[in-house]
């Protein structure tokens, strides 16, 4: 087996989970520096290559506000959820649930408890 | 707000997550029709330009296997989890219930109950 599948596959699983991750975090406000350690606080560790990239992204889409701000005498970018992100977050929770739902089930093999199972072979 | 933005932020969000379903359901062997029945059973909908590229893709990455055989007499592509499979989906699972916790306490804004919570404004 190729060494990098694994990575690839972990990464690709990951890569949704970071997006709602980086907008229910970023309903405060936050600079990037601390939005990493908020994260890794709450078990996800995302690098400063993947994290940046995504807030740049997410803003560009309209789903984070970012602006320029003194602190401790540095100039840093603080960020934070817009109002079409917070839309967005709403609905990618729900999206999350229902899918983690499905995806206990199918990991554990089980029906659906509110449905007729039709047969499977 | 783009109208497609939406779309393509659950579109990757699922993304991770269907290969998750995909292997999931294939440690039992079935074609193409019965694993989106099977897929759909558990509440994931999947549709079939979704699917059949992913399961081409995840058999050329020596995830799965596939075989053509005659039933109903027809023939069906039928597909199963390779031994690899079984150990990557094995790691997936985990990574899975690791990226579930965090996400878990990211949208509900708790910290993780074993550390100590460095301080965040």
């Amino acid at each position: 087996m190729n060494p990098e599948l694994f990575d690839n596959l972990r990464f690709e699983q990951r890569r949704g989970g970071l997006i709602l991750a980086v907008l229910a975090e970023l309903r405060t406000e936050r600079y990037g520096y601390l939005l990493r350690k908020a994260l890794s606080n709450r078990g996800l560790e995302i690098d400063e290559n993947t994290l940046y990239p995504l807030l740049r992204r997410l803003e560009g889409q309209g789903l984070l506000v970012s602006q320029w701000r003194e602190e401790d005498k540095r100039n840093k970018r603080f960020y934070r959820i817009s109002a079409d992100g917070e839309v967005v977050l709403t609905r990618l929770i729900d999206e999350w649930e229902t899918l983690n739902s499905s995806l206990r089930r199918i990991v554990d093999g089980e029906s659906m408890a509110n449905e007729y199972q039709t047969a499977i072979p």
